[in-house]
Parts: C-alpha cells; structure tokens; sequence
C-alpha cells in the first residue's frame, strides 16, 4: 500500500527517478555490471560526475568562478569542513534562527573565533530589509542556515545581506532561485529536495580555495584539486543525484519547483490560518518554510489522535522533532500537488470533526 | 554481456545481493516506500542497523567491550578521525609497508606527534616474528594498513605485536580470521568485501572512546553515544552492508571466505611463479596480499597486449594503480571460484602465446 511520505529527509523521491534506479541495479546500461558495482576511476563514472555538475550548474545556475565538490559526511560534518578552511585572518559571524545554526555554531568556535548573532521568526524580516545592520559591519564571512527544518524557519532573501556568506542550505537547495553574488561557499546534504543519504554538494567560490596545511579529508584545496576523486566518492548516491537532477531540469528546472513548493505551502498554511482555533503556527509569516510546515494543536489530546487517523490514511513521516513536538509536515522537490491535495483533504475532515 | 569484474574497488557484489537490491527499490519490503526514501528515525530502519551489527559482531566474532560505529568519509577521512580521537597523553608510531600507510602518517603529523617505521615486503616476516621489536617498545598505539592495494602487501599476523594496534582494514576486513587482543580501533570502508562506497565500518574498544573538545564529527564520544544515528547515516549504503553480512553468514562466514581467498590467491600466484620467465611478482611470497595480486611483464610490450586481450575476453579491473603500473588482480569476497577459474585460464592461454 503506498504512503504518503512527508518525511523531514531522507525524503520522497520521484517514481521516474525510482524506475531508473530499479533498471540499473542488476546491469547498468549495457556495461556487465551494476551501478552499484560501478569503479570511481571508469569512463562511466566519470561521465556520470560531469553530468550530475553539469546538471548542478545548470539547475542552480552556478556562476563559473564556483567549483562543485562532492563529500561524504552531510552537513554535520560540513560544519567543521567550511570552518576548518576558512583563512585564520578573515572574521566570522554565525547568523542563527534555530537549532542546526546553534549546532553550526558550537562547532565554528571549537576551531576559530565567531561571534554568534540570534535572530528569531519575528526579528528576520526587518533584520534582512534594513541594510548595514551595525552587528555584520566588518564581518568578512556571515555563516546562516538557509532553512531551519525543526522550527520550520526560512531565510530566502540572503541576497540582500552585504556580506559574504556560508550557507548550509541542506533543506532547501533546489527550491528556490536566488544570487550567487555574495555566497562564498554553499553545503547541501542532498537527501531532502536532490537525492539520497551520503553524498554532500560544496559549491566554492573560487577565491575561498586557498592552501592549508590541514590533513586531507579536512583539505579543500587537496579535495577540489582532485575534483571529488581524491578518495573513493559515494557513487551511487552520486547516480541518485544525477538522475533527480535530470528529471528536475525535464520539469523545468528551480522555477518549477518554487512554483509547486509556494503552492504547496501556501495551501497548507492557509488551511491551518483557516482553523486556528484548533491549531497554531508559531513561526512568523514572514519567515515560514516552504520546506517544513511546523504547527502545534491547542488542545494537546488532539495531537495523538491527528498522528492515529493519518497513519490509518497511510500518512508518514510527520511528526514534529523530538526535541519540539507537534507536527511538522515536510513539502520537498518530490512531494507533488496531488499528495499535499491528498494531505489537505484529509486535514480538513480531520479538523471538521473535531 | 556479463563482464567478468576483478577491480580494487569498488568491487563485485555477489548476484544475490543485488538481486535483493533490485526488489526493494521500488518498494522496501511491504512498507509502501522504496529503501531509498527509508528514514533514519523509522523502526524499519532501527531494524537493519541492528541487524547489520549482529552481522558484524557474529561475522568478526567482535568482543563485547568493543563498539561498532558507522560513518562516511571511508579511510581517508579516519584517518584524521582517529588521529584526533587519541589520547593527547599516548604515543603512536605508524607502521608504513605501502602507499595507504604512508597517506595515514602524513595526515597523522598534522594532527599529533607519531613516528614512522618503514618495513618492506621482505622485512615484513622477520619483523612480526621476533617479539619485543625496539622501535616498537613504549609506544602506545601502533597503526597498520593490513593490506596495501596498490603494492600488494598484506600483513596478517598483527596479533603478533605487542602493541596496541589501530588497524585501517579497508581491503581485507572479512578476508580471514584474527583475534581483537590488540586491537584498539579497527576502520574499513564498505567497497572492497563488504558492499559499496559511502559507509565506513569502525569497531573501537570501549577504553578507546574518550571524552574530548572536537567538533562534533571529528568527537567519538558523541558519536558512539549516539549509535551512528548522530546525523543522518548513509542509510543505503549500510543496508547493503546488511545484505552482503547476511549472505556471507549464510555461506559459512569468514571461514569460507578464507578459504576462498586462499584458494584463489595460491592459483593465481602459483600460475605467474611458473610463468616467471614471462613475469614477476615484486613481493616477497610472505608478504603477499590474497586481495590484490600485483605482477609485471618482464617484457613491457606484453603488457599492453595483455590488456587488450583481456578486455577482448571480458575481464575488467585489472590495470595496477596509475603510480605503479603493472597488472593487479583483486579478488574480494564476492569474486568467486569459477570466476578465477576463467581468468586463470585466460592467462595461461595468453601466456602460452607468448
């Protein structure tokens, strides 16, 4: 029986991209072997790499003064990675709006100075729309986490910080269109909107690539001078990537997207607006994900029932996380129109009856 | 056309595990989602961890005071791991017979003091065989790389050592049998003989794991306390490894697959010894690795013919690593009698030729 998966990642994927999958795990294409058998050093990997930054770059519209770097260790281990690379004599401000900056930030300064700016749901919008705010005055790099999955907190409008930007932006690449102009560095796990668990993108700005004397796998010069084959590379959750890349630029790439995750979203949170005297949104409007729809009920017996009635209707994956509880319902790339339809139907007869 | 695989890795997976693959792609058993959408937190997933650490634990006959963690990175990124989990107040030497323990030294004084102890191939006997080496006298933790790839060396009476040993067991963990006396910290990836890049397979005796400062992905204490589930886990690549444990248990275990290697490794070296006046193998015969048969055409032009013929007859992987040239054969786990038997063949033909 399929369910509808509104997991927080590993999320959903496409059945087009499951169906490629499935058809090259005993053979792939015509070579004798399996995708899963296939060598980092073969023609045919090689050609799978290009294509999955070419897609990237395409997709992302990644400028070419940026290197695409493929890692393992999702973005827990990025945090240390960036910080570990950042140039001793530049100055770091961590920009936090929820639990995985704060944790982004407890990892910076083990390795190096950083000052620590907390902005809440309410505080963002005025904070990105007055520029110069005196707090990143004279800060060389402002680390922020694009999309807060367990507060359900997003902060789209980066662009507008005059600063140099590390993003760890694993919830919501892929999503939306936005500059590269002031991101010196961007780190993606790629198992909510592009793919599965494994494989981390690193998208570097040329002039952030400097020599270091770090050991390898914390080396970004070592690592992009090899081009993600320092070491063996994740290849199959790389071919994961590829294909979701493919089949999100036949959809019509980002603009797509955005378009069915603002629908998504808006559907969803207008529904919960719609029956506030049962349930309660308690991130500001402004700076709601489009990603993960956080909501809690008034009346806590409610919540109990919500999560038995969505299982019998074969709805998973959205439990709020444990460290806040109530609900979270996640609206990834693969999430499409007819499962949210699906969601809010059953939602509403839900809340009708109570 | 089924091509007949002897790469260094990623390697061969045994048809039946990929069979297995193949059916819970598009569908994880009768969950109503495919195993690449599985989440970390579900109890479907709980499941196969657990499982997939019973495997280990019966399959290395792991002691009880011993923890086994999984994580990304492979070797190259455990090597930096390690090297900054050790005790501060401990000392270490690096015991180099190849190209990988080279590799791990240098990342190793980048991080702490250590010494290095070069062996080759023909010292490696004696060395291992009169106890109480003076080098090795007063030092703490010894690290090894079990078997070197790229030279064909393998070492496998570590138990002999007095030390405490680190072992990077990457290509021949699962190979045959040792005792954990020694062993401190034991690190493996996934792709030689136990399934497919993207997971790393550590074992680490309890007094091993200390509190200490590091960033969180370089901190084994929160790590293990975490039980791999710190961060999300690369969750296919370690239900593979589930796969490939259940189907070498089956088989008989580390047992069989001793036997195997053994089996195979003496053919194939006992064919090039008796071909020796058309090639030659640079290890000295203790010191040969049953993983990774390395030899050269006394007669350079024959080796380019060698490999032409070989493709021709379906056999891949078999060129040495692009810094030493050559011809390397590796046989892991799931390569298996018949299909040595059909390179074997060829090579006698081929030779026969010449």
């Amino acid at each position: 029986m399929k369910k509808y998966n509104f997991s927080p990642g590993p999320a959903k994927l496409n059945k087009s991209v499951l169906e490629l999958v499935d058809n090259n795990i005993l053979e792939y294409k015509n070579e004798g072997y399996s995708i899963l058998e296939i060598s980092h050093r073969s023609d045919a990997f090689q050609n799978i790499l290009n294509k999955t930054k070419d897609n990237l770059q395409k997709l992302l519209k990644i400028p070419s003064n940026y290197q695409i770097l493929f890692l393992q260790g999702g973005a827990t281990f990025h945090n240390t990675f960036v910080a570990s690379n950042i140039n001793k004599n530049k100055s770091t401000t961590n920009l936090v709006t929820g639990t995985w900056g704060t944790k982004t930030f407890e990892d910076f300064i083990k390795i190096r100075n950083s000052k620590q700016l907390l902005i809440n749901s309410s505080q963002l919008k005025d904070f990105l729309n007055i520029p110069n705010q005196k707090e990143l005055q004279n800060v060389d790099y402002v680390h922020i986490t694009s999309n807060e999955t367990i507060e359900g907190i997003q902060m789209r409008d980066f662009n507008c910080l005059n600063n140099d930007l590390i993003i760890d932006s694993s919830s919501d690449l892929g999503s939306y269109q936005f500059d590269w102009d002031n991101i010196a560095y961007l780190y993606a796990g790629a198992q909510k909107n592009l793919g599965i668990p494994g494989v981390t993108i690193s998208v570097i700005r040329d002039d952030f690539i400097e020599k270091n004397e770090n050991p390898t796998y914390l080396n970004i010069k070592k690592l992009t001078d090899k081009d993600s084959l320092l070491n063996t590379p994740p290849t199959f959750s790389i071919y994961v990537l590829k294909l979701m890349s493919d089949w999100m630029l036949n959809l019509g790439g980002v603009e797509f997207f955005e378009k069915q995750s603002i629908e998504n979203s808006s559907n969803l949170y207008s529904l919960l607006s719609k029956y506030n005297d049962h349930v309660s949104i308690p991130v500001d409007e402004y700076s709601r994900s489009r990603m993960n729809v956080v909501f809690n009920f008034n009346n806590s017996d409610h919540e109990e029932m919500f999560f038995e009635e969505s299982l019998k209707n074969n709805i998973i994956g959205i439990k709020g996380h444990r460290s806040v509880g109530g609900v979270r319902i996640s609206l990834y790339n693969s999430v499409d129109k007819t499962e949210v339809q699906y969601l809010l139907e059953f939602m509403k007869s839900f809340f009708d009856k109570l």
